[in-house]
């Protein structure tokens, strides 16, 4: 009995799954045979599988295999992974219109096989052998002064307008922007670092590496049952993020397949922050003053308003005590969707730990990724908002950011911002 | 049908398994109820699950627990977890005895707590709400200079002295030795971090953090079996690694019940070095080149005097060459037990990727840990040899090291180090 039938089985003594709660978004398991399921309107191939009281074996993690190929890149609604790379580069000088082509199409052929499970080239590392692809993606990106340096300032699309500064900005230009960016994630953290050095490697004479970091997510299986992700904060955190099952999801998350510019088509906009927060601080504050500061209770997430963790916020309520239920202050209130115009961006981020400051205090933080349609539409009056009215802030330290331009997936094929680099 | 009953009639359904490759020690599945198997002589209660066809529930990932209480500390014989965080600490000026026994009291209750899944105490952070304790273990030791800090002088093992320098040491003083030290792994990166988080505040103002690193190893469910792990120079690292099996495993591994002193009863000595790895230049060498190297097969681990991964080496076999099969300064060779006088320590690691180095090479390797009864008997003289004749070492960099007392485990109601700090 091998574990696919065991599963299929299992699915059929099972009722239905009772909620989107209990549902996660998979790619698909293509090395165990599930069958996929179009997601609507996103394009991504993907399996809905309940979890709940289901017998999925272990042995799914190395084999899932998230496609490389796709009308938009994978990496952006793939459930997050537990280990992440961020890295950016910079052409070297000299390096041009040719090169950037030269090593995007480097970079996808290696992106494809590696997300397929197998070795980048004959000189691979084999840091990934035994694993399967245990759902690895590799997301490619331009910066804004990529278009300078390719001689394609023309084609440069009005949102990579640099982000406006925010006052409790303290950036690390070295850490932040550059030409190209390279995310990588995988539910293995060798067959992530594995893509990296490939990545690196691909990189050549062409482009130098300009910043990088890595980043953490939930180990599958730590929790009996998918969830919502939790933060450094110990606070549930993405519980509002829109998902495919949004009327308006692709609309929000991607360029039409129609919108400008033509080589942006199905692509999206990702804003990088990289946010330490200042745990020392947080930790010393009593549970009931981290709900406040939140909007949320702790334990499962839910408002303060009432309900569970997917009951709407009701921003109007007031308590027992003749005050808001949920905060003036209160960074669901400051965040929600209703107050920043429909605002909505897909966040989907690492948690980072990258050990302790020069000062003691813990460099430890949230490798904020969000994708959007369009920053201006998106983060931008979103993090207006936030920087004015939102009690969290005082326990975030905004330390590097960017913005990128990622390209709509690439056909068989095909390599990653082709139609831009040979349009 | 639950995931555990699930799994026992599958295994009824299986002939035993062929052989130990295809196991896995692992920490009892308490949360999911399987039965425990006292593994010889190691006092460690663990269950050998056949993980080869069956379909192991992924939700056993977060639900396995070990045991903190035991003859032995937990995290030496406990399988490899996919993340960890080395922290060594120094007792603050004023901080002695009493203090510290303060200070391991309260390290033991959060361990207990912690690696039961239940939250560290009132004020917990709440990182790791919802994941199971996901086969936490935390594991606290001695350095050589804690006993003139508590003035224990006269109780410090002969075994404890500093490790000699080796010809390749090139040694950061700030991120070796340390009073104490914790070693943290989980199987859930938020896990071990909530950990980490607890650990520090306990230390409260009695130790103030000395370094601390962080690594990570294979996810569990990443291959589709368990499997000698590989290190990020993608080579197999740990098929010689004696095991529970073996009838001198105990002797070789641990201080016995009626050893000295006889606060080490039970107890082992951990040897750490931060290793870092010469990527850049490992990675240009050709396969054959670095297989020659390791004296082992990249792809499987098999040694390159014949056979699979766990055929002994024969390190007088000849080639049709006329060449040694495993030459001379092969890595295997020079480390192999019967070289250096039948000296074997369990090599427990994990990779480590702290980004780039100013130098742009790769900070990226091995933390190494190597538990032994007796270091003068274990590590030393192994290092002696490599550091003389391993071809390996010219693609390494010994750049941290400490050495650890790490006390047998606490009985329930004890703590880690009381035969020690109220003897």
């Amino acid at each position: 009995m091998t574990a696919q039938t065991l599963r299929t089985e299992q699915q059929q003594q099972q009722p239905p799954a009772p909620g989107v709660t209990r549902r996660r978004l998979l790619g698909t398991a293509t090395a165990t045979g599930a069958a996929g399921l179009v997601a609507g309107g996103t394009g991504v191939t993907a399996v809905l599988r309940d979890t709940g009281d289901e017998s999925v074996p272990l042995t799914t993690v190395g084999a899932t295999r998230v496609p490389f190929h796709g009308t938009h890149q994978a990496g952006i609604t793939t459930p997050l992974q537990a280990a992440g790379h961020l890295a950016a580069f910079d052409l070297t000088p000299g390096a041009g219109r040719k090169q950037a082509a030269a090593l995007l199409r480097r970079w996808s052929r290696t992106a494809a096989r590696l997300t397929a499970g197998e070795p980048a080239s004959d000189g691979d590392t084999g840091i990934a052998l035994d694993a399967g692809p245990s759902s690895l993606t590799v997301t490619f990106g331009f910066g804004h002064t990529f278009f300078d340096r390719t001689d394609l300032t023309a084609r440069r699309p009005a949102a990579l307008a640099p982000l406006p500064p925010f006052s409790a900005d303290a950036l690390d230009a070295r850490r932040s922007d550059g030409d190209l960016w390279v995310q990588i994630g995988a539910d293995d953290p060798l067959v992530a670092y594995h893509a990296l050095r490939a990545v690196l490697r691909d990189a050549g004479e062409t482009a130098t590496l300009r910043w990088q970091t890595r980043g953490f997510n939930r180990t599958p299986g730590a929790t009996a049952e998918p969830r919502t992700a939790r933060n450094l904060m110990g606070q549930v955190d993405g519980t509002n993020n829109p998902t495919p099952a949004d009327d308006d999801f692709a609309a929000r998350v991607f360029v039409p397949a129609a919108g400008q510019p033509d080589w942006m088509a199905n692509g999206s906009y990702a804003v990088f922050r990289r946010i330490r927060m200042l745990l020392d601080r947080w930790e010393t504050l009593p549970l009931e003053r981290q709900e406040r500061v939140i909007g949320r209770r702790k334990s499962d997430g839910a408002p303060l308003s009432g309900g569970g963790e997917h009951t709407p916020v009701d921003l109007g309520k007031f308590g027992a005590d003749g005050a808001l239920a949920v905060a003036g202050d209160a960074h669901v209130r400051v965040a929600a969707p209703a107050s920043n115009g429909g605002a909505a961006m897909l966040r989907r981020p690492f948690s980072y730990d990258d050990g302790l400051r020069d000062d003691g205090a813990p460099d430890a933080g949230l490798l904020f990724i969000a994708w959007q349609a369009d920053p201006r539409h998106g983060f931008v009056p979103v993090q207006r908002k936030l920087d004015r009215g939102d009690g969290l802030s005082r326990f975030l330290r905004h330390e590097a950011s960017a913005l990128w331009a990622v390209p709509g997936g690439a056909a068989d094929g095909e390599y990653v911002g082709q139609r831009l680099l040979e349009g």
